[in-house]
């Protein structure tokens, strides 16, 4: 196991945040329960409620985690707690007054998945604030990974390979696709990780379903499938695609689709480098499919951003402009799925490196063929 | 089980949603993933993500869906959808974009855990709208519940109490916190919980801090122990909370607080009619323990909501002025909490009458004492 972060690194995390803040013109940043607040003090309440808690980040000032009296044990445990002042409110009392004090007129982040009616209330008791959302305001924040992150991140994709060694000697055909998906499951429990987020079994037809995610659809000899599973270890996410053939009879259009998909993720993985945009890397990867005809048939981004959540920005998406950063992790999955057919996806975790992009998973791409 | 909800249900839930909508001023309600979409459409997606969807209430007009295009397929199996239209948005394209021309200048409702990074997309793509939390602008949306949903609440609350009456025939003596969690978890999915939330199990000076959930304390002859267990059956909430005392020795002032507390909710429970204040309800247990001498340690307000999650709207707490509506259901659970010694909690589930109210928990109030 890795070792725990530290109630400095939390402190090193929130003093950079501010940093960034004052750098880009903001008052300062309010954090909410989820990834974002984990982040930057490790604190995860038992439950997300509609009870306020939040963390303000202000240029030179000490961070005020505010918390609902309630919970403030739990939040007192916390290890970036060692580095941010508490302040509490009751049941009863009105938590945006709690807050209003310790805002300035300016602009303020807010964590994208703040509720709504915790930014409706600032912005009600606080008319001279304004609010922007922390990823659009300060997109790096949490996606650029440093080294003991990258750690992480390589050692959950790497037992993410592991779990997928172990489930091509499964047994596939006359098994449902449900069952099949909780073998996968239990792999990466068994492969170290403490969450399962998601275990794709998307057989026959359901495969050209993207999101489709398993169901009682008995599996058959002659299927494609697609796998996609994640979750979290250590803290940090696993994310990986690989599409199998129930079979050795591998039809040649099953094939030929699988060879594009193939073509356009190595593509796109060749094209990482600091400087280019995110939009790129999906330009690259749908390029080849469009070339080889099957272009309608590649229906969502190629990829998004990985970290503290297997789904979080940047999104390697057209439109985004966000030029690639070493540090940063991102999923490269182009796919194409023809309706009432088959689906085939092809996904590794990749993190930009200093000239080009590093894999965390390294499992072949070869179309694997399972009994 | 229950039959399920048609979609002439949900098409009714969203009439009533919109024409309340009217009446109080709103332009319109926009409903965010999460029990308030599971309300009006059945709706529930696999994850909530920063990819947009949101139903869109409009009086005298079609209810609109807009979902990511990726989610589609998903969003039409939904019982509700045949009572909706459908919009969709791709990846790269900006969803604020297909739901601004939807709305006109006005007021909209908007639910309380929908993105504030979706709220602050709507509020710049559409300067001319403003926004009010659904549960502060239409209070009795989802509060006051229907004979069907009282139904489950009921059953619910029984399944808890059977979970209840076999917890007490357990060990608790000798085995940790996390155990009795774990078995309590158990006998709640055996009795037909398709979730469990929470299984508090807070023994001696664990039992004092009420947001404490179960760790691995060793239960000892002579502890109190608070059991706090809930979760959702065919999709409606139990919460339930008894006090035990481990051996028949029990001290004086364990007896003696808790049954100021057993009194507090009994006074609480006999308080409640239609037309009270919600605050009326913390007032009168509050009343009871504080002339004991306890009030100090009463830490929390004495009631939630409870319906399709284990905790929502209305809350029983001093400020809240709402009257009480037959069909509304809620928790009283008044507490005392000695910090570093023990704590004592008791709650039932209640729903409002037209004279008074009724308990969904009927499990006895009296201290039992487990081995």
């Amino acid at each position: 196991m890795p070792q725990p972060f530290t109630t400095q690194d939390f402190a090193a995390r929130m003093t950079r945040a501010a940093d960034a803040a004052a750098a880009a013109g903001l008052a300062g940043l309010l954090v909410a329960p989820g990834p974002d607040l984990a982040y930057f003090t490790g604190y995860q309440p038992t439950a997300i409620t509609e009870r306020l808690t939040t963390l303000l980040l202000t240029p030179g000032r000490e961070p005020v985690l505010v918390v609902p009296k309630l919970e403030r044990p739990d939040a007192e445990r916390a290890t970036g707690a060692g580095a941010v002042r508490l302040s509490d409110w009751s049941d009863g009392e009105d938590p945006y007054a709690t807050v209003a004090p310790l805002l300035e007129d300016g602009r303020y982040g807010i964590s994208d998945n703040a509720w709504a009616m915790h930014l409706l209330g600032l912005q009600g008791a606080r008319p001279g604030t304004g609010y922007t959302s922390l990823t659009r305001s300060l997109p790096m924040l949490r996606a650029v990974k440093d080294a003991d992150e990258l750690t992480r991140l390589a050692a959950a994709g790497a037992a993410a390979d592991a779990a997928y060694g172990e489930i091509l000697t499964v047994r596939f055909a006359g098994r449902t696709e449900r069952e099949v998906a909780a073998d996968l499951a239990a792999l990466l429990l068994e492969h170290g990780h403490s969450q399962v987020d998601f275990t794709v079994v998307g057989s026959g037809p359901n495969g050209a379903d993207p999101h489709h995610e398993a169901d009682d659809r008995v599996i058959r000899q002659g299927d494609t499938v697609v796998l996609d599973f994640g979750g979290l270890k250590d803290g940090y996410g696993s994310d990986t695609t690989r599409t199998v053939h129930v079979g050795d009879d591998v039809p040649e259009e099953v094939r030929r689709v699988h060879d594009v998909v193939r073509q356009a993720q190595q593509a796109a993985f060749e094209a990482v480098r600091p400087g280019i945009a995110c939009q790129e890397v999906d330009r690259v990867a749908r390029a080849v499919i469009t070339e080889a005809g099957y272009g309608e048939y590649f229906i969502h981004r190629v990829g998004h951003g990985i970290g503290l959540t297997t789904h979080e920005p940047p999104y390697m998406v057209e439109g985004e402009e966000q030029p690639l950063v070493p540090g940063m992790c991102f999923s490269i999955e182009p796919g194409i799925y023809l309706p009432g057919r088959f689906g085939v996806r092809i996904e590794d975790i990749v993190t930009v490196t200093g000239d080009g992009g590093r894999r965390f998973n390294s499992t072949p791409h070869e179309l694997a063929v399972v009994h």
